[in-house]
């Protein structure tokens, strides 16, 4: 007993130095040590920070430390609050991993007050725990994400426990409220365990949070639904705390270590275990000033950011600055030099132990290259340019079979998607795996598993969640999603893109593979669910983000995305969205030709052009994207019978990155190669996949852009055929070869009577379609060249 | 005992028609009562439909019938698997509604095949429950928000019950998983109520669901946490089925009814209620096919779409679809005519009684007018531009609660926020009412109430589908953001968007209020969070709507604010986004100069201009936001002192559509209009709010296109301050000076030693904020004109 208090009591030392040295961040530019009294001029002028969830956080980590000392665990912190930035940078600097990484930020009174003085100054780092925070896989800034993020740490990471911190307003977010679920995905067997630590601390910005208010059997009520046993912690005494919290804390990690030996034991139950977590109720900003100009405080919402506004040029508010820091009595925690005593800091675990250090959180260091198939092996073979039919993800999906089974001993790949790898296409993934589901399975149930590399949930948010969690810890993955409900995930997608981007720029943090998407069941054949399954606008969003992250991909057939697919996996740090069809449609290039057209990201199809090699054309027809490339081609066939002795020169555009200027983006072509496919001064009729807007947006600084004429998605669509989706936008052949004609005036005359037949084709069309149901024989079964046509299935 | 079961019979054949019609309409386009037998060409060519969860919304529509003609209610029937499209044609159809709006579906054979073919049918309706379907305000293609629109619909309509099934699928996602928490948000006293029916019927398209194979423990518990009382009908035999429906409806019925009688009595108690809601345990495609091509299909995932697939071509198939049709004995229900018997019949409540007649559920018949305060009335009085610091939303603040309060007595405006309502400076509207709370209420809580026209919740997804529901059932609103966080609801908004526009092509739809957008804390000024609340890109993401449906406004500062505000909130079918600072700022425009500028949309601001009126400037230095316009106005005053016979136009952008085209958008300028601010041939320095590329899209077809350099975010930001912001994206005033001069080679010669010292500045700026940790003086101080300014507070 005497030993437990000794331990609480040097436990709560610690806590109150990473208290004080958060204070110091948050107010602090000189005088860190308190050594002399406080004056105006050691406050920082603007104070921006956040105090209110920074001590809770504070004393998680000391108790975790103390579980990682005694059990010899690896533990990832991952912090929910994350604007509590001042809590994980002063646990990383106690413990020495912040200084190995910042060097010029010493573990002493010197490197106390650079610590201090760069939070949220400018050229220093941020308020919030972000890529600059040594341990951190997740910034926080943006709420919802933390316990998804945790999941995806632990899978296929048998020995990692990620002890997650839930804030109470966080709690309130869609995201976070369906991650509770992960536990239904989670294997003990194979897979680590996750804590999560709902800490209550009762408010937010400014109002109290749902789930602090609600009672104790509520609480109880709700996560025993949501599958855990709950442990709660509650109280405000820092002693009696911390008996408390380590009683938990004790009890919690046996009850994981009994479910994993279990589970880990050769009769292992096949049920899913009921994990532990804990609530944890502590006062907001605990420990600070209890009130200030008369106003409540602490435990209260009022102590969430600063809670002292005016410490520099107020001597009241100083008074209350430097009471409330010295309350810590930091003359009892740091040596004469401004070191943690080292019986305090004994308390730290050492090396790669220490949360700051734990290579899972620059997951970089702990990556394998994927082993991958050579992806001409699944290439279809192709005796001319539309001469077969293919679903080209099917392809895709035996490559993805097979990266699966090579990397099956590494454990470190999985494919996620909203319950569609099956109506994807994908499905040759099911040959070698199955989706993983702890949940009961029926003996009817097809490819569920207690294990699997395939995850399934209706949601959105815990696939793109899990797998930023699961790169951010060194793994790869791919993210299969139908394309207009990617922008469930916009936000997160804009997180994760600000995190590589600022991981980038940081020396010591190792390159993580790139998150791939595989768009599909795109806007073009929605055409079965209708105008709320159509919107192709995620590539303008992704667009927006920064060149040296993003890349866009528009394969048009099935030999260019299995390349595409092949080199995404090899990538690293980046954003690849990948946009496919997954329904039968024609095929035009042989896999070498694939690989020629991939790597140039952009060019000239001389064979579907009607203008001789090296000539100058007098028109260029452009498309990116399979329904436009199939449609621009259709145009190219209708046009050329009509016209025969006009020049049309067909460029496929691959890699929508190559249209942009060269400076603004690595993969933009020069001027010059760019004028070489596009011409100078030749009409172009660009057919694109998506929202026409987003190529003139790449191309305004282009010589020949005035002469552009982007065919698109126009936000026309409802249920009808997948021809009368094109026709509605009028990216159809009929249209394109109509625009065709309209920038030809030196046809016209000779091309009059062509341009009637083009608009009595539409008319066909409609009345054939509202007839039949169906679209016209001439349209299903056009390929290439001139209509002969191969079979569907052939 | 004997009248119940005669009712429940007459109830299951009404059951057996809606099915009966529910499977026609996937199926059949001729033959519809089967009075032959069925031939392949009575057979779709295309199968589009989703059978799975039809029955079961099918088996709730008749016995909400009962409880609507039984207890004389007004209920609207939120369908959360939209997809499950023919239950409510099939429903409306049978009860009447359907044909009162669509005359051309007559209630007889007639109709009933054209009613069959049209659906999924080129040129008919969609799929899904859509606006075309009615009694509908959800279309449900996305998952995640059909008890989200149900609370919505509910708050303020005191006399409506809000049926809304949630499919087990929708229940996996995380907006749906937050809506449960929505209860503690709804007032029994002033609020109407809302009955969730949690519908598990096992299965997604190819997987089982999450909380179908969680026990029932877990689910009692789950729900129980939740706050609600959970009721469970489960089986498959209808009849059973049939009876404990009613039974269990009866029941909560009754509870209901107490909640409210309760709550409007005098000694309402104020607590939160424990509401009902029904657990439905069918199985997935029941009364279809047992089984097909010897694989499980009903109770399975195989019935998810149509579970015969090939009944025009494959005898076999065809002879399974005609014995489940024939199952339904279409003869005991129809009479020779094809008209649904009326025995039948009469169980359908009559007029607006009907779900498919509802007027909430066409909520522009229920819209009243706002009553509106004369916004000049809150206009800042300003003796001259930047003579005077002000904060934008704080003037809107007290702008909406006048707002407020005149349209108290019709309780039809809400005010929606993730806790941000103070934060963002409009805590005005505290002076006249409050937050609503339904959890515990502490003494020292600040603005809490039971009954508030204020809803904060940390979650964007029910703010958002909280105002949708309220305004598609004839209310209004408002939603104020952090600008970086809206994104969250981009997928949201894209289906709002796409219901609007579909409603207006629907003249029995009437128009809606609009949905209003502040969003605030914006990019320019989250220098205090960093990185991951920097982000401007929801203007890119609207602008790819249709140009009918959006709006997007930067208005300058706090009286064109006033005037955007007041304008937004007179308008109806429209997505308003208004981008608005909160922070002390200079202000520009008195509110007749407000009102002048703001109803131009865009316009030359002749005093900020160094070029006299009239004539041709040498260059045009253009602004849409606040802190770029700042800016500009300062490099304009930078370089008026240096190069004083400079021509500099000064344009404003307050209503960004402007810049569109005029056949592109509404409010696009036509050519001339616009070439009269822009120029032909004069260099434009474009200093705008958002990513750059924005402007360059929607001016690519100007004259001046070519001319225009536009600067923005470039994506770089980090805790720092505001002034730093603007350096590290190169759109503060320095930068935005060099710009100028760089496009002005005539004045090369003259401007070399200015620019040299626009250099200097740049790297006096980052020396200063390095060592101070704020913004220089002359920075913070500089307004207009040529640095006389006020100071902040004035």
């Amino acid at each position: 007993m005497n030993d437990k208090t000794d331990q609480f009591e040097m436990m709560d030392r610690y806590f109150r130095a990473a208290n004080y040295v958060s204070v110091g961040q948050i107010y602090l530019m000189d005088n860190p040590l308190l050594r002399e009294p406080l004056r105006g001029e050691h406050v920082k002028p603007r104070l921006l920070g956040h105090w209110g969830t920074t001590p809770g956080l504070n004393f998680i980590y000391v108790h975790l430390n103390r579980l990682i000392k005694e059990g010899d665990l690896d533990v990832l912190y991952i912090c929910g609050p994350g604007h509590g930035g001042p809590a994980m940078v002063a646990n990383t600097w106690l413990e020495g991993s912040y200084s190995e990484i910042y060097p010029d930020i010493g573990r002493n009174a010197e490197g106390m007050k650079k610590l201090f003085k760069q939070f949220s100054f400018p050229g220093g780092v941020p308020s919030h725990v972000a890529p600059e925070t040594p341990g951190s896989i997740h910034e926080g800034g943006e709420l919802g994400y933390a316990l998804v993020h945790a999941f995806g740490a632990a899978f296929d990471n048998p020995d990692l426990l990620v002890a997650c911190v839930v804030g109470d307003g966080e709690a309130e977010t869609g995201p976070l409220a369906a991650a509770w679920h992960s536990n239904k995905f989670l294997n003990p067997r194979i897979d680590g365990a996750v804590l999560p630590i709902l800490h209550l601390n009762g408010y937010k910005i400014a109002n109290p949070t749902l789930l602090a208010r609600m009672d104790d059997d509520e609480l109880r009520n709700l996560f025993a639904g949501y599958g855990y046993d709950p442990f709660f912690v509650e109280g405000s005494d820092a002693m009696t705390m911390h008996g408390l919290m380590a009683a938990t804390l004790d009890e919690v990690m046996g009850r994981i270590r009994d479910i994993q030996a279990d589970a880990r034991s050769d009769e292992a139950s096949a049920t899913r275990p009921r994990w532990p977590m804990i609530i944890l109720r502590s006062p907001k900003g605990w420990t600070g000033p209890k009130e200030v100009d008369g106003e409540k405080v602490e435990d209260f919402w009022r102590s969430h950011q600063v809670p002292v506004s005016n410490a520099r040029g107020d001597a009241a508010h100083r008074k209350i600055l430097e009471d409330w820091l010295r309350s810590y009595r930091p003359e009892e925690l740091f040596d004469a030099e401004g070191c943690l005593l080292p019986e305090i800091a004994a308390l730290a675990p050492e090396g790669d132990k220490r949360m700051g250090a734990l290579p899972h959180a620059n997951g970089g260091l702990l990556k394998k290259e994927l082993l991958l198939p050579d992806w001409k092996s699944f290439a279809l073979d192709l005796p001319k340019p539309g001469g077969r039919i293919a679903e080209a993800t099917r392809l895709m999906g035996a490559y993805l079979r097979d990266v699966i089974s090579l990397n099956d001993h590494a454990k470190n790949f999985r494919l996620m998607g909203p319950d569609e790898t099956t109506s994807n296409r994908l499905d040759a993934v099911f040959e070698v795996t199955d989706r993983v589901w702890m949940e009961k399975i029926e003996p009817y149930d097809v490819h569920l598993a207690r294990e699997g590399r395939v995850m399934e949930v209706l949601s959105e948010h815990l696939c793109q969640g899990w797998l930023e969690g699961y790169l951010l810890t060194g793994r790869h993955g791919l993210f299969s999603c139908y394309e207009a409900f990617i922008h469930i995930v916009d936000s997160m997608v804009n997180q994760h893109a600000k995190w590589l981007k600022t991981s980038a720029e940081l020396s010591w943090r190792k390159p993580i593979a790139s998150l791939n998407y595989l768009l599909t069941s795109h806007v073009w054949r929605q055409d079965h669910n209708g105008f709320s399954h159509q919107d192709p606008g995620f590539a303008d969003f992704v667009a927006n983000k920064k060149a040296d992250t993003v890349r866009l991909y528009f394969p048009p057939d099935a030999n260019t995305l299995l390349w595409i697919t092949d080199h995404c996996l090899r990538t690293w740090n980046r954003i690849n969205v990948i946009t496919a069809g997954k329904q039968p449609a024609p095929q035009w290039l042989t896999a070498d030709e694939a690989e020629k057209h991939c790597k140039a990201g952009a060019g000239i199809w001389d064979w579907a052009s009607t203008c001789p090699v090296g000539e100058e054309p007098d028109l260029v027809m452009a498309c990116a994207g399979d329904v436009p490339t199939m449609e621009t081609l259709a145009a190219v066939d209708l046009v050329r019978t009509a016209l025969p002795d006009l020049k049309i020169r067909v460029v496929n555009v691959v890699d929508l990155m190559t249209l942009q200027s060269h400076s603004e983006h690595p993969h933009g072509f020069t001027d010059e190669r760019f004028d070489a496919l596009f011409t100078k001064d030749r009409p172009v009729i660009f057919a694109y996949h998506g929202y026409p807007y987003l190529i003139h947006r790449l191309t305004y600084r282009r010589t020949n852009h005035d002469n552009f004429h982007v065919h698109g998605f126009r936000e026309e669509g409802t249920t009808t055929t997948p021809f009368d989706m094109a026709v509605m936008n009028q990216i159809d052949r009929f249209h394109l070869a109509l625009a065709a004609l309209r920038r030809l005036p030196q046809f016209a005359e000779r091309s009059a009577h062509f341009a009637a037949t083009l608009e009595r084709k539409l008319e066909e069309h409609s009345a054939y379609v509202s007839e039949h149901g169906e679209d016209m024989p001439e349209i299903r079964d056009w390929f290439w060249p001139y209509g002969t046509a191969a079979k569907a299935g052939d």
